[in-house]
C-alpha cells in the first residue's frame, strides 16, 4: 500500500493521560476527551507504515453542527504541514514507528461544543477519510486559562474558584443577620456538560454564535427559565409545590440538568437562588468563570425607575391596597467573567446576568450580560439590560402620603440607602462570604455617588426629585436573632433629636414578602410613644411563611407637632434548626463508607410530608427520602452506605423541607484519600 | 341641591369641533375623541348650576389599564384650581351658564392608548363620580408637533408626510433600475388604531411602558411577525400561497391589521416590504413620525460581521453547494424619529427598526430601534442591535477560491462596494424618491468610511483583512431593461488594463435569489474571450420566478495567465406589464364614481388563478376578485362603483397577482371635492 492507510486514532483522553491534566478537565466524568480552546492537545494517529512528511499529506478535521463550512468555522482541516496555515494550528509533535503525535491548538475564539473528528489522507486519487467514531467527538470549553480567550481570567485563585470548584455557598437572609446554604453546582457531573449543550439546541442558537461567551451567556439567561421558550426552569413563589420539587428543597444543580435533558421539558420548581445556581452550573460546566452573588434589599419590577413606592395614609399607615411596588429581602443572580468586544474599553471584567424571570423593562425574561463597571459608573446606555440591574441596587424607597380627596401623592420621606445595602458573594477557595458592594456603588453620599446617579438620570432612568424635610425623631428596629418558632419581642427605638417633645404614632406591619411582589400580613401593631416593643408571636406567621423564612417589617408614623412622617424597615431572619450530617468510615475512592443525616424536630407540632435530600460531589448522586411524620420532639436518623469515585476535599450537602419547615441545611467536609 | 351635580361631559369630538383640527387627529375615522399629547385640548362639563371657583371643586380623572395607580402614571387627576398642580395641567378655559369648558394638556410623556374619563366632584361626604361611559373614552397618541415629546419631530414637510400621509411609495428592484408600487397605509382607517393598541396589548406590553417611544418601537419590532411570539404577520418565500394572500397582492395595510385585530391570529403571508409597510402604519398610527425605506443589495443573516461568502471552485466558477450566504437584490426596513435619551447626546433623529424575522446575533425575531446616526459613525455599541443594521449596509462581499485538496479558503476578490449600493425613501409631499445612503455611510472611499469600518471592528465586527491583488482585466455586466418574459442579451463587457494578452474563461451564475439565501439556478452559461454576450431565455426563468420579479447573475472567472479572479454582480429587474386604474365620473364626497381597472394578457400564455385588488384611502376600502382564467392575450376589465368618504387628493391603487406573474400595480391619482 503505497498511500498512508489509517489504522487507528486515539484522542488520548483518559485522566492519566497528557490532555485532560493540562486542561483542567480531568474531573469532568465522560467518556470523551474534553479540552479548552486556545490550548493545544495531543492525540495520536496510527498509520500502515511510518508518515514521511516530504511525501505524505494528511489532515485532522474537526467538524460541528449540521451544515459545515470552512468560510463559518464549522469545518477545520488542520494541516501538520509546515507550509500550509490552519485555523487551528497543528504540528507533528512525535513520530515513531507507524505513530505519530499530533498537536493541535483549537482557536481561542472557536465555536464551544462537541466536534467530530476525523483524519484525512491526500490521494491523487482523492481524499481518504476515517469514518465517523463517536469515541472520538471533541469536547471544546472556553478557557479561562487561555490570554487569547474572551474569558481569560488573570487570578489563578478566582479561576480555580469560578471555573473548576463544584461545590458552593448561596447567601440570604438579611445583610446584617445573613443564613447561608451549600450547593453542588455538579458541572463535572455525568451528563452535565451534554445538558448544558442540549439547552443551546433546545434554543435553537446557531452554532456559529457558540463561541461568543456574550451571546451564550444572554442566550442562557433567558433558556434558564421556562417562560417564552420552555427553558429549564418553572418559577413558583405559591408556596404550594405539591407537583414538583419546593426550590428550598433541591441540594444542588445535577438532578435538575439531568432531568430537563431528559424530559426536555421545563422542571418544577425554582426561585431566585435555584436559577443562578443552575445558571452558575451551565457557566462554569462551559468554561465561562461565574459566580452567585446575593444582593440585600433588592428593587425589582420598577421599568428602570429608581423608586420604589410605599403609600401612606393620612395617618401614616401603610395604604397595603395602594402599594404594589416591593423590595426582595434579598435576590440572586450571577456574574460571568468575559471582555466585552462589543462595548467601548473599560467595561470587561465581571458581567451581571440574571435567569430569574422579572417582569424587565424590555418585557422579555431574560437580563444581561451587564457590565459590573457600568453598572458602577452609571453608563447605562450599554447593552444588555444595565438600567434594570442599575436599579435592583440603587432604587430610592419613595414613601408617599395620599390625599384621600383627589387621589394624589406627595412624596413624604425618601430613603436613599435601604435598597442595594450589599452584595455578597464566596471567598475563592474558602467558606467565607466577601462584600463586593463597592464594585456596584461608590460608598453611600460619596460625591462619585451624586455623579453617578446624575449620569444614570441622563440616560433615562427617573427619581423621585423631592427632598422632603427630615423629621426631627429617628425611628430604628434594632437587629434580633430569633428561631423560627418562636415568639420575639420587635423593639422600636426612637431618638427625639428636637428639644421638644414629640408624641409619635407608630404603625408597625409585618409581612412574608413574596416575589410578586404580594406580601401577605403577619400582623399589624400600633406603637404610641413611649410604648417601645411589640410581641410577635409565632402563631402569627408559621403558617404564613413561605420559602423565605424571613419577616419584613415596616413602622411608619406621623409626629402629632409637626406633621413629618417617620420611618424604619428591619428584616427579622429566622434561624431554622440544623440538619446533622455525618461520615464514617475512612473516605477513600471506591471503598464504602457510611453517611448519616439526623434531624429533630425541636417543635411542639408535628412535621408532616417532610422530605430529605443528600447529595456530595465525587461521593453520592442525589438521593432523597421521604417522612410522612415527624412527630413533635421526635427525630430521623437515615444512614447510607456511599462509595466515594474521587479522591480529593469535598462536602456532602443535605437539606429539609416540609410545608410547614424550609431553608433547613445541613453539610459535611471530608477528604476523600485516593 | 348645595353641591355641583354632573349633567354633561362632552368631550368635542366631532371633526367640526374643535380639538382634532388642532391635534391633526381629524383624518382618524373613530367614535371617539382622539388627541396627541403635549398639547391641550378641551371638554365641556354641564353641572346642574354654574360652577363657583371659590366653593365647588372637581377634577377629571383618566384611568388607564386594570390597576391604575397615581404613582404609575396611569391614574390622573386634573385640577383645574389654581393652587393645585396635576401631571396635566387643567384650566377654566370659559364657564358660561351651567357649562364649564376644561383645557387639559396631556404631559408630553405620558402613555399612550385608550384612557378612560370621569369628572369627579369632591363634597364633604366624598367623591361624586360619573359612571364609566365609553363614549367619553379618550384616545392620546405620541405627538410630533409637540416640543416636549420624544418624537418631536422640526419639520413641517417631514412631520405631515411620515405622520399623516396615508399613501405610500415601496421601492424594489435594482438600484440602478427601480421599481415601485404605492400603498395604503390606512393609518386613519375605521378600526385601525385599536388594532394597533391590540398588538400592544396581545405582546402583553406593560402599559407603564407605552408612552415610552423606543419601547414601543422595539415591541412593534418583535410582534409585526408571527415568530416567538403570534404577531401579525407570517413570512412566507416559498412561492406557495395557497392558504393566504401572497405577500406581492395586498395593496395596503387595513386589511391585515382589521383580520389579525379579529382573529387575534397571524395573517398570512408577508415578505419584507408588508412587513415595513404594516409597521409603518402602526407607527404612524399611534403618531410616531416613520417612513419605508430600502436598502439596494442588503446583507443578511451574518451574525454581525461584515462579509458575505462566495466560494469558487479551481476553474472559478461558483461553487453553489458552499455559497451559503446571499445578498438580498433589496431589503425594506423603517425608520421612525424620536430622541434617545437612554444613548449619549447625538443619536436621537431617525432610527432604523425592522420588522422582518432574519436571524439576528441575538438569535431574536426583531431588531432595533438603531440610530441611523450611530450606524453612520460606526457606534455599533448602542442598543438596539446596531451591528445587524450596519453589516446588512456595509458588508464585503468575498470571493474565495477552494482548494479542493484540504477544503481550506483563500480569498481571491474582496468587492467592498457591493452591499449597501443605495438607499432610498419617499420624499415628502412628493412622488418622488429621496437617496438618503449619506445618512447611513460615508461615501465610499472616503477617509471617514475607513474610520468608521475600523471603529465598526474595534467593537467586534469581523472583516475579511485579506487584499488579494487587483486582477488587470475587469469584467461588467451593462445594465438592461428587460420586460418580463422576453428574452434578453446578457452582455459581458472586458477591459485588458494589461499591455499583454489575456485568455478568460467566464463562468455566468444566473439566479433567482430567495430570502432564505436559496438560490434557484435560471442557466449556467460559459464565456470565453472574446466572447462578449449570452443570450438568457425566458423559457430559462419564467417557472421559476418567484415574487421578486429580478434575476442576479453572478461572473466569475479566472486569468489563464495570472490566475487572477476576476467578478461583476448585475440584477436584472424584470419590468412587468401595468395594470390600468382610471375613475370616471365626478370625485365628489358621498356622490358614486366609477373605478375601473384593466388588463391585457401580454404573454403567450395563460394565467390562471389571477387575484386583482384595489383600494384607495377615502374612497373605497380593499376590494379584490378572483379569475380563473386570462388566456394568452385577452382582457380583464373591472369596473366597480365607489362613494368617496373623505375630501382632497387621494390615490386608487391596485395589485394583479398570480403564481407566474406578480409584482403588477397600477393606480391613479384623484382629488375628491368637498
Amino acid at each position: 500500500n503505497y498511500f498512508l492507510d489509517i489504522w487507528d486514532v486515539n484522542m488520548l483522553r483518559r485522566p492519566d493521560e497528557v490532555n485532560t491534566p493540562q486542561h483542567s478537565t480531568h474531573l469532568y466524568a465522560s467518556d470523551h476527551l474534553i479540552v479548552r480552546r486556545g490550548q493545544e492537545f495531543q492525540l495520536k494517529v496510527t498509520f500502515d507504515r511510518p508518515y514521511k512528511p516530504s511525501d505524505d499529506q494528511f489532515a485532522v478535521e474537526f467538524v460541528i453542527g449540521g451544515s459545515p463550512q470552512y468560510s463559518k468555522g464549522t469545518y477545520i482541516p488542520v494541516s501538520v504541514a509546515k507550509d500550509r496555515q490552519s485555523p487551528w494550528a497543528g504540528r507533528v509533535v512525535d513520530s515513531t514507528d507507524n505513530v505519530v503525535t499530533v498537536g493541535i491548538t483549537p482557536a481561542p475564539d472557536c465555536i464551544v461544543g462537541k466536534w467530530r473528528t476525523y483524519v484525512a489522507v491526500v490521494t491523487p486519487y482523492g481524499i481518504r477519510r476515517t469514518r465517523r467514531d463517536e469515541s472520538r467527538d471533541l469536547y471544546v470549553l472556553f478557557n479561562a486559562w487561555a490570554t487569547g480567550d474572551s474569558v481569560f481570567l488573570d487570578d489563578a485563585d478566582e479561576r480555580e474558584e469560578c471555573v473548576l470548584n463544584e461545590v458552593g455557598v448561596i447567601y440570604h437572609g438579611a445583610y446584617d443577620d445573613m443564613s447561608e446554604r451549600p450547593w453542588n453546582f455538579g458541572q463535572f457531573d455525568y451528563g452535565v456538560l451534554d445538558a448544558c449543550l442540549f439547552i443551546m439546541d433546545k434554543a435553537a442558537m446557531p452554532i456559529t454564535n457558540r463561541g461568543d461567551a456574550i451571546k451564550v451567556a444572554r442566550k442562557a439567561s433567558a433558556m434558564l427559565n421556562s417562560h417564552d421558550d420552555d427553558g429549564v426552569l418553572v418559577g413558583n413563589w405559591s408556596g404550594d409545590y405539591t407537583y414538583g420539587v419546593a426550590p428550598t428543597s433541591w441540594t444542588g444543580s445535577t438532578e435538575i440538568l439531568l432531568n430537563y435533558s431528559s424530559s426536555k421539558t421545563p422542571v418544577c420548581y425554582a426561585q431566585c437562588w435555584v436559577y443562578a445556581a443552575v445558571f452558575n452550573t451551565f457557566l462554569r460546566c462551559l468554561g465561562i468563570p461565574a459566580r452567585v452573588v446575593t444582593n440585600f434589599f433588592s428593587a425589582h419590577d420598577n421599568d428602570g425607575n429608581l423608586k420604589t413606592d410605599v403609600i401612606l395614609d393620612e395617618n401614616g399607615r401603610i395604604d397595603k391596597h395602594r402599594t404594589k411596588d416591593s423590595i426582595w429581602n434579598y435576590h440572586c443572580w450571577n456574574e460571568c467573567y468575559m471582555s466585552r468586544p462589543d462595548l467601548p474599553q473599560g467595561f470587561g471584567g465581571w458581567q451581571a446576568v440574571d435567569a430569574t424571570p422579572q417582569e424587565t423593562s424590555d418585557g422579555m425574561y431574560r437580563c444581561g450580560p451587564a457590565s459590573v463597571q457600568a453598572i458602577k459608573h452609571g453608563q447605562i446606555c450599554f447593552p444588555f439590560d444595565a438600567p434594570f440591574l442599575f436599579a435592583e441596587v440603587n432604587s430610592d424607597v419613595v414613601f408617599y402620603s395620599r390625599n384621600p380627596r383627589d387621589g394624589t401623592l406627595d412624596p413624604v420621606k425618601v430613603n436613599s440607602s435601604h435598597v442595594g445595602r450589599m452584595v455578597v458573594t464566596k471567598v475563592p477557595g474558602q467558606d467565607a462570604r466577601r462584600d463586593i458592594t463597592d464594585q456596584y456603588k461608590f460608598p453611600e453620599g460619596s460625591p462619585e455617588e451624586r455623579t453617578v446617579l446624575e449620569k444614570a438620570e441622563e440616560y433615562g432612568c427617573h427619581r423621585e426629585k423631592a427632598t422632603p424635610p427630615e423629621a426631627d425623631v429617628e425611628l430604628d428596629m434594632p437587629l434580633m436573632e430569633v428561631r423560627v418558632g418562636d415568639d420575639f419581642e420587635l423593639k422600636l427605638e426612637f431618638n427625639n433629636t428636637s428639644d421638644q417633645a414629640r408624641t409619635v404614632d407608630v404603625y408597625v406591619s409585618g409581612n412574608v414578602v413574596y416575589y410578586t411582589g404580594v406580601t401577605r400580613g403577619v400582623g399589624r401593631y400600633r406603637s404610641t410613644w413611649p410604648t417601645s416593643s411589640e410581641i410577635v408571636r409565632s402563631q402569627d406567621y408559621m403558617r404564613k411563611l413561605v420559602e423565605q423564612a424571613n419577616l419584613h417589617f415596616i413602622a411608619t408614623g406621623k409626629v402629632k407637632e409637626t406633621g413629618q412622617i417617620i420611618t424604619s424597615m428591619r428584616v427579622v431572619t429566622l434561624h431554622t434548626p440544623k440538619l446533622s450530617v455525618e461520615v464514617s468510615g475512612l473516605a477513600k475512592v471506591s471503598e464504602e463508607m457510611m453517611v448519616t443525616v439526623e434531624f429533630t424536630n425541636p417543635f411542639k407540632f408535628n412535621l408532616e410530608d417532610v422530605y430529605v435530600r443528600v447529595e456530595g460531589p465525587g461521593v453520592m448522586p442525589p438521593k432523597y427520602k421521604h417522612y410522612s411524620l415527624i412527630t413533635a420532639g421526635s427525630s430521623l436518623t437515615w444512614t447510607e452506605g456511599v462509595t466515594p469515585r474521587r479522591a480529593g476535599p469535598t462536602k456532602l450537602m443535605a437539606s429539609l423541607d416540609c410545608a410547614a419547615l424550609r431553608q433547613v441545611y445541613g453539610q459535611a467536609q471530608l477528604t476523600v484519600k485516593p
